[in-house]
C-alpha cells in the first residue's frame, strides 16, 4: 500500500509540473512577438475566460480557415490546378483527340499561358475532364497518389510539406482551447478531405469547399457515389458564408484568410454577437515564400486590404510575424 | 502529507468503483433484451475492441440517424408540416389574398385533405411562403418560438418531448464509445439545427438535411444570410448518401432509419469496408405510439422491409424492443 501511495504522490507532482509547464510554454513558437501574435493570444485568453464578459461557450468556438495561401502555399499556380494539369497528361493516352483540342492541347504542350487565356470556361473543361467520371472513393485515392509524389517546382518539396508551420501551431493552439477548426476553401472539398486530417488535424467533416455533383449508384452490389461533370457549389467570396451556414450552421468567431475571396467570410464572422477575431495572411516575403502585389497577375488581396483597414482586421505579415514558414522536413 | 495520501487512495478507490459500475450499468435501460439490443451491443463492443479484426478506428466511427419516425414521432403529419401550417395561420393577416388562394385557403380553413391533395407542388408553395424571406437567424428564432408552445394533437406533449427515449440512450451510448452521431434527415436542416443539440446532443454541424438556398447580404452593416424561395438540396432516398458525402465526407459504419427514404443511406453504410450496423425502427405499437402498415396512407416502410430481409438489416420493434417510448416528463 505504501508504494501505491508513493505512486500517487509522484503522479500528483507530475501533474502539477505538467500544468505549470503548459502555462509557461509558448504555444506559438514560430510566431515573432508583435501585433498578430498578441491579437491571437488576447482573443483566445478572453474567449476562454469564464470570468470575462467576452467568454465564448465551447460549442460556439468555431474557427474557419481558408486553405490556399492561408494554410499552404499555392503559388505560382493553385495546387489543385497543378493536379488537374498532371491528370490531363496522365489521361492523355486514353484521349487521343486532346492533341488537337484546346485547352487540352496547350496543357499537353506545357503552354500554361494559353491554358490561362482560356479563362474560366477552359479551366472548367479541364476540371471536369479530370475530376469527374469516377467514384468518390477512386478520386480520393487518385489525389493521395498524386500528393505522395508531386513536387513544388521551386522548392522541390511535396505540396503537403509546404503548409505554413505558424498556422499549424495556430490550429493546434485553438483546438487546445476548445475551438473546432474548419477549413472553408474555394478549392475542391474532395481534393482536400483525403489529407487534411493527417496534415492539419482537420477531419473530413470539418472541411467546406467547392464541389461537383455526385450520384448514388449500386455497382456490382456495392453502393458508390459517382462524380458528375456538373458544378454543385462554388465556395468563394459571398459563397463562403453560404457554405459555412450550410455545413456548420453556426456563425464563426474566428476567421483566417489571405485573399479578396475571403472578405465575406471575415465579414460574416465579424457580425458575431460574441468576441471575434479576423485575420489576413499577407504574402510579403519574396525571399522565404512569395511577395504578391495587388496589381499583379497573382495578386489576390486588393479590396481586402482596404476592408481590413476600415474594419480593424489584423494583418499577418509573413516576413515580420513568422520565424519560420514551412515545417522542418 | 498523510492526508494528501489518504485523499489519493480514496480517489483511487472511487475511480475503480466508478469504472466497475460503468461496466455493470446497462447503457440502454429502455431497451428490452432481444435481437435489436444484442445487435447494438455486439456491434459497439466489437467496433471498439482493439484486439478484434473488426475494430473501427475512432475517426471512422460515424453513425447516422434519420430524424422523423426514427428519433422523434412524426405522425399524423410531419412536425415540420405542422409548423408550416401554423405559420400560414400566423402570417395570414399580412396576406389577405390567401383567403381565396389555394393551398393557403385550405390551410386557413383547417382542411388538411385538400392541402394534401395539392401534392408536392402545393406543399412546396406552403414551405416557400413560410420558410423563406427572412434571415437564417430570424428563422431559427421562429422555429424555437414555435417549438416552445406547439403541442402534439394526440398526446398534448411538446414535439421535443416526443423524442424516443431508447434512441436518446442509443445516441449517448454510441457517443460514449467514441462515435460521432449525425442526423441525416429529409426534413429541413435549418428546422432541426436550432434544437438538436439541446434535445439529442447533436450539434448543428452534425445535422444534414434538405435545404433552400441562401444569399449573403449586408443589412445595416451587419452580415446576414437571407433565405430564398428556391430548393437547394433534397436529402431523401438516393439524396441521403449524397448529403452524407457532402457534409461528412466519410462512409458511416452505423445507420438508423424507419422508412423507404432511408434505404439508400443504409445501403451506403452497408458497403463500408469496416464492421457496420443497419437498423430500421418499426412502428408497430398502436397503443403507445402508432402502428403503420405499408399499404396505408402513412405507411412509409414498404420496400425497405424487403431489402432489410434480403440484407440482414436489424428491425427495431417499438412494441417488443422498447420498454418506454417517450422520456418521462
Amino acid at each position: 500500500m505504501k508504494y501505491v501511495k508513493r505512486a500517487f504522490v509522484f503522479l500528483f507532482v507530475l501533474m502539477v509540473a505538467a500544468s505549470t509547464a503548459a502555462a509557461d510554454t509558448d504555444a506559438l513558437p514560430s510566431w515573432n512577438d508583435g501585433p498578430a501574435k498578441s491579437a491571437i493570444i488576447e482573443f483566445v485568453q478572453t474567449a476562454t475566460d469564464k470570468a470575462s464578459m467576452k467568454f465564448v461557450p465551447p460549442p460556439e468556438r468555431i474557427a474557419v480557415f481558408d486553405n490556399d495561401g492561408t494554410l499552404w502555399a499555392s503559388h505560382p499556380i493553385y495546387v489543385q490546378l497543378a493536379f488537374a494539369l498532371d491528370r490531363v497528361k496522365a489521361l492523355a493516352p486514353q484521349h487521343p483527340e486532346w492533341k488537337d483540342k484546346q485547352p487540352f492541347k496547350a496543357v499537353l504542350e506545357g503552354d500554361l499561358k494559353t491554358v490561362m487565356a482560356g479563362g474560366e470556361h477552359g479551366l472548367l473543361e479541364i476540371v471536369m475532364a479530370t475530376h469527374a467520371g469516377m467514384t468518390t472513393d477512386a478520386f480520393s485515392q487518385i489525389v493521395l497518389d498524386w500528393l505522395a509524389t508531386a513536387k513544388h517546382p521551386k522548392t522541390g518539396r511535396l505540396y503537403t510539406e509546404m503548409v505554413y508551420q505558424p498556422m499549424l501551431e495556430l490550429l493546434a493552439y485553438l483546438r487546445g482551447n476548445g475551438f473546432k477548426t474548419f477549413i472553408v476553401s474555394g478549392g475542391g472539398i474532395e481534393f482536400m478531405r483525403p489529407w487534411t486530417e493527417r496534415v492539419y488535424g482537420v477531419p473530413p467533416e470539418q472541411v467546406v469547399g467547392s464541389s461537383i455533383k455526385t450520384k448514388f449508384e449500386l455497382q456490382d452490389g456495392k453502393s458508390v457515389l459517382v462524380r458528375l461533370p456538373e458544378i454543385n457549389f462554388i465556395d468563394d467570396k459571398a459563397g463562403k458564408p453560404v457554405g459555412i451556414n450550410q455545413h456548420i450552421g453556426r456563425r464563426p468567431v474566428a476567421a483566417f484568410g489571405n485573399s479578396d475571396g475571403d472578405i465575406e467570410m471575415l465579414q460574416y464572422t465579424e457580425s458575431s454577437k460574441r468576441a471575434h477575431l479576423e485575420m489576413l495572411v499577407l504574402h510579403d516575403d519574396a525571399e522565404r515564400e512569395y511577395a504578391y502585389k495587388c496589381d499583379t497577375e497573382v495578386g489576390r488581396l486588393c479590396k481586402g486590404l482596404e476592408v481590413a483597414k476600415e474594419n480593424g482586421w489584423v494583418l499577418i505579415s509573413m516576413k515580420k510575424d513568422w520565424k519560420t514558414i514551412f515545417p522542418e522536413k
